[in-house]
């Protein structure tokens, strides 16, 4: 496993890794603007398969036009092991400080996922509406950047903001973030992006209800946890759709 | 007619099927994601034409994945004619048991349909604003998994939990599962796609009604008794152009 | 100018047809269905420019696949001037009997227009939200089928029934059809498509201020009166975009 | 610089345009049109680069059809330097006199953005949901035509007109015009179409969080003037996939 480099020299790499590994990434990112989650905003991360205090981002690009290329390595401290001049996303500090309070977590999606967004600044809860997003069992923690910076430009452009954001999230595996977006995070890639798809539609269904109005039937805390932890669906289906669509475009190569 | 073969051994074909069914069933599973009623997961069967305790469905697959060779044969119990290895839905039992209980249903459909799930969570009936879901003029039954089994991961993944969802759905061609999509059925395949697609565009347009306020005049049970059972519209129209769009992908062979 | 044939003769044709002009008509079907005002259902036809007591209208046929060979002429009592064994439309009364009651109109557009539909089962009248939908200047009467013929099946099938319709519409450009859909008529092709389309943009639009509250400022009749009557908008710009798209279709020939 | 042309002849050009300074102000018409901001009306301009008293607007034409050589130059009074016969859009006068009155504009965006169009007919005051709208942290100015001109085709169809329009828009980034669309201004033609894009979003996230109801915190003053004129987000990573989209298209040649 790597160390962390000295302060001033770039960190060790965690060592190669797998190009199809790689491809899921490239993929989990077209995937995830394909399904409106991300825009020409935000982006999608996973842990270093062979280091846990590494990770691999994309730099600093539109998640749709991601490529293999574009995948950098960094430490949790989100300094790039060989940055070749490539410039980072300025909210690298999300995903590192995540990975390095969460050694359950595997991958990290942050969006500014649009149906999700008006519940970080009401004071709607957000509940499961149906089991596809079970995840959501125990309601998704707010993250209120006023709280920890006061006046700011909404951004998480520092560890200490990331190590903040860590925080609030605790144990959960969504966050929202007020004025902002929200992050999600899952122990494999496959999993964090179905969550993080399955976060935006349930904002819509959960809406949706509270227009029709009058009591609403969530899922229970125990069919939450029973589908969570104890009889996970099948996110291989979904995914394997998802990837085959989005590696379709002949632009990857 | 097929028998249903002793416990333990694989029951026997109901025969071969004319390849241009199995491509229409090809069809409804692209069909029905095509029109927002299916993601990644869902399914839609049809009875053996030969055989009616026989029913075919595609193995495991994203429905917008679906090809001939992924067609399957099961009995009403849906044990696998020729299983091949191929993994089968876990759910298929929503299937084998509505062909037992309903002799005159000849295709079914489970989906998730976007715009459903919130009828199925709120107290709100579901009532036909338009002529093109004149088939809800009775209104749907609620399924509520917790009735029969407590708390669970919603799925139907027995007979028994199947058999339990034929009874609540009865004579209706559709019924709500809280928390979860709904099931819709019809005396052809091409009416049980084009009733699914419709309960998702009603659902659309009753919340819509909703949200304006104010009386509303649904169509009446007689208007919705003439239209569907007996001056039927012309489901034709509409299954030619959806078939036409989906099976032109060149993929399908 | 042809005459109407005596009764079970085919009717004479008002002679022939531009194939610029029949391919307009093949293109404001495929404009409306790529518009989402049509799906597989609904027609738009045209008078013929020869012949004020004839008109233009596709063989029964989704819009999305109209194509010249499936122009047909008929009568204003809705007979086929060369039926050729192609089945009409079950509701082509409404176009015959609103070119018989008005002069003014060169094409109507039927359609299920799906945010239109709601305004037809509740009392909220629509009102013209912007200056594109400036033609809504006049509440749009609500044609009530039953008034007129008790319990049906919803369908205007006969003279009898466009008749109706035709007296609710009145001289307004839209008449909405409860639980159904609406017509919309215009004096050319172009105008009669983008209203068709504004209609629905509109409903949207309405629904939308609504669901925000308060007092809402419509635009006022005299303003509607002046876009409408006085100062048209270029309707020629957005039909050139719309038709130029349809017809990329390669499938047309 | 070029000087304004005595009344009645052609004004003098303000000098060639770099080919790929024209060919981003054809992206920039065909992004909006792929965002949803534009359909077949409305108009994007840039000022000329070398002349602060000329500026770029394509010849009458929907959006998306816009290719190089409908590019014309016209002077701040919106008199065109070499019209060629081509027809110029009747609104031209809504960006020569805001190009006049605000010398730090460099590009302007009119539209009639829809799920904007509500927020300028009622009295909810558009506020901002999240960063990527922190242009709207003082609430945007409507225009009310009426209180100028009376009963009109709601058109800006005169310098006078252009003029009271610039005067509401004072010096925000957006306008509303009540009963017709909004205006959107910027100091590059990059931003001047990120915020019309994020107008638009922003609509849709406030009405979805006012739907959901109770107290809503927007982002507050500080907060939109830290991002909006301190640290601003990164505009060129959208630009550049917004752009790559819709260059792509091989009509453009």
């Amino acid at each position: 496993m790597a160390t962390t480099s000295p302060s001033g020299a770039a960190p060790a790499s965690g060592g190669p890794v797998d190009p199809t590994l790689i491809e899921d990434l490239v993929a989990a990112s077209r995937i995830l603007a394909a399904e409106g989650v991300l825009d020409g905003y935000g982006h999608v991360t996973m842990r270093h398969p062979g280091a846990a205090n590494r990770y691999l981002m994309a730099r600093s690009l539109a998640p749709e036009l991601v490529r293999p290329d574009d995948i950098m390595e960094l430490d949790l401290e989100s300094n790039p092991v060989d940055a070749r001049g490539r410039t980072m996303f300025r909210e690298r500090f999300i995903h590192g400080m995540i990975y390095k309070a969460r050694a359950d977590v595997m991958a990290v999606v942050h969006s500014h996922s649009p149906a999700v967004v008006p519940f970080g600044i009401t004071q709607v809860p957000m509940k499961p509406t149906f089991h596809m997003a079970a995840f959501l069992y125990k309601v998704p923690p707010v993250f209120e950047i006023r709280d920890v910076a006061g006046w700011t430009n909404m951004l998480i452009t520092s560890n200490r903001l990331g190590e903040a954001l860590a925080e609030t999230l605790g144990d959960n595996p969504v966050a929202l973030m007020r004025g902002h977006g929200n992050v999600v995070v899952g122990p494999t890639l496959p999993i964090a992006v179905f969550r993080a798809i399955y976060t935006e539609v349930n904002a819509r269904l959960q809406t949706t209800a509270m227009m029709l109005g009058g009591p609403i039937t969530y899922l229970s805390p125990e069919e939450g946890d029973i589908i969570t932890n104890k009889e996970p669906g099948d996110v291989g289906r979904a995914w394997n759709l998802w990837r085959t669509k989005a590696l379709g475009n002949p632009d990857l190569a």
